[in-house]
């Protein structure tokens, strides 16, 4: 029997949980880390190298790939897997954020959202069902329904009307995306910080059914602090049996904060970015490996970690390739921060399978606490 | 008992020939096409990837290394081929055409040149010596003699000038290198468009003895015409049992009739540097990626050709990440601009060992003057 989709909670351990979402195109375990591939490649990869750190699933943006290539061209070409040379399952956004933060002279009414592309100036209508269409046109294994991304900070009112936006625009999305076996719709929370809002988002979201549910709105700019208020319940609101799922989030302790509090996946750019910014995750925190304390050091960044950066290089090669302004140092550190993002995903499913993610998150955080190893 | 190095001429056809050299480091399949990896990269590739291209042995810049990281920071690092996560043989040139082409304010004397660096206007000396030192520190399996890389065009006189002064340079390279088993020093003919210099130039390398020699001055604005001419007996008055190297060169046709003139090694920086910027080479000539006519192509860049590039990617693909700026284009375009070179000289090693060097090369200029594929 051909697998469709579905969602299976292995283990708990408090509010953590670990499973496996079940697709077509392969299962994905969770908690899933997803790397972000926004205009067809994620950044300085190639897509092999980005399943050898083990990632079982990518992020494609609607927003870029429908200015660039353009959906109907990726249609044309086969679907965003085929194009792209990647087999697995793919998420795609659904476009709102990024017209929201990547446009200028837009205009949100009622319908979508109308604007001009960043790239050549085009006039574009993104509206529920235009990003349903463009997402099925892309071949997308998980659609994300058309939101706005509620920004931060937001007064009470402003946070509401935003919401029920966003709750119509579920319904327009659940309704547009229509019945398409093997490929799943998402809705999205929102409410800001405000928990009587959240509550009615989730409500609302939970009459129209949907296969998996996302908390938006935030890591926007409201801090670590009060992320994790909110998600101190609002995951909490979401349906147990469907993944939950934390958009744009985050930073290594962000996603383990996350994951104790109940989130089943996550995507960021932060691991690919600072790859290409000369910075480095590792389990003593982050390495930036411009500073002239490497020139020299014959170390690997982490000598614990198997990925080809550390397994193969110094901290001085690395240096030197990024001052040099290399390629390759955008290719050795993005896969570097991948497989650090992944491996971090592999410990905490293991650890809450195992029931001892308290004292697994103790450890991650004494680990980090030390900083880097001293200098030579 | 260990190899050190030695050079079998396993066949000819014509005056070209096919062989192979043998160093500590491993053997490098004749006529060889090196790439070039400037400051310890072969920019957009990873060394395994160089590898699984087929090539046998990379070129290093002994003037960009020496400044930066540094030679002596490399040979604490335990030298190049670790620094870059390299074991195959290295050549590293000497260092003299860069300081000519790149730096500004230099100082040219029997001495040697005084210049300032490119990169943070330090001032340095490069001399036969500081060269043979460098390429020491550095590790090199194969290194150069320090020469003045003649311009073109130059009068005869000039030329004469400057071809001596390489000689001189040439034996104190030769002094300064002493003996280091395992390890080889190149002379370098120089003497423009003159054949009377070039065979003074050979009778002087010659008497001071190399275990091999290149054809420098050739590649530097004189067309190909002009270079032909001097192949056509520049290569027969170097010794017919040690490899010779035409330094710089170059275009795949150029390649070809290098070959077909009695050269066995040579390198150039157009299949990596043309990668980044959208032209691919293939069979049927070049190909250039950010053509509007490839945008909806489904096809890839050479049906016959084996790189992951053209195993997995459109042409449509290709087209998009290069348009989109990706660095994932680079590197596709890289891999398989050295693929086609190191398959390129894989054919020319198979033809003239089969004795039909000629038929191979008849094939190779009419499947070039189809000109790429219709558009679709």
């Amino acid at each position: 029997m051909t697998v469709l989709f579905n969602f299976d909670v292995t283990g708990t351990d408090g509010k953590a949980r670990t499973g496996v979402i079940r697709t077509p195109r392969g299962n994905i375990r969770t908690p899933a880390f997803m790397p972000v591939g926004t205009a067809g490649t994620v950044k300085a990869m190639l897509p092999e190298s980005v399943t050898a750190t083990g990632a079982d699933i990518l992020l494609g943006n609607t927003y870029h790939l429908m200015l660039r290539p353009g959906a109907e061209r990726v249609a044309r070409l086969g679907g965003l897997h085929r194009f792209m040379n990647w087999e697995k399952p793919i998420l795609t956004d659904s476009g709102g954020y990024q017209v929201m933060s990547l446009t200028e002279l837009r205009k949100l009414t009622e319908e979508g959202v109308r604007f001009k592309s960043h790239i050549d100036g085009s006039e574009h209508l993104i509206s529920p069902e235009r990003s349903m269409e463009i997402q099925r046109l892309l071949g997308s294994d998980i659609v994300m329904a058309f939101d706005e991304c509620t920004p931060y900070p937001a007064d009470e009112a402003t946070a509401r009307s935003s919401m029920e936006l966003s709750m119509r625009w579920a319904a327009r999305s659940r309704e547009a995306f229509g019945e398409r076996p093997g490929h799943a719709l998402f809705g999205i929370q929102q409410g800001s910080v405000f928990r009587d809002q959240r509550e009615e988002s989730a409500e609302a979201l939970k009459a129209i059914g949907f296969d998996g549910y996302a908390v938006g709105g935030l890591a926007v700019g409201e801090g670590q602090e009060l992320m994790f208020e909110v998600l101190d319940y609002a995951p909490g609101l979401l349906p147990a049996d469907r993944p939950r799922y934390l958009m744009g989030v985050g930073k290594p302790d962000d996603i383990v904060g996350a994951v104790a509090r109940g989130i089943d996946m996550m995507d960021c750019v932060l691991p690919t970015r600072s790859g290409r910014t000369g910075q480095a995750f590792t389990r003593r925190g982050v390495v930036n490996i411009k500073n002239a304390r490497h020139a020299e050091d014959p170390r690997p960044l982490d000598a614990a970690c198997t990925c080809p950066a550390c397994r193969s290089y110094s901290r001085a090669y690395l240096h030197h390739v990024f001052r040099a302004g290399e390629i390759i140092s955008s290719m050795l550190l993005t896969w570097h921060n991948l497989h650090y993002y992944q491996d971090l995903m592999a410990q905490m499913r293991e650890a809450i399978a195992a029931g001892r993610f308290e004292a697994w998150q103790r450890g991650f955080h004494a680990e980090r606490a030390e900083g880097d190893i001293p200098p030579i």
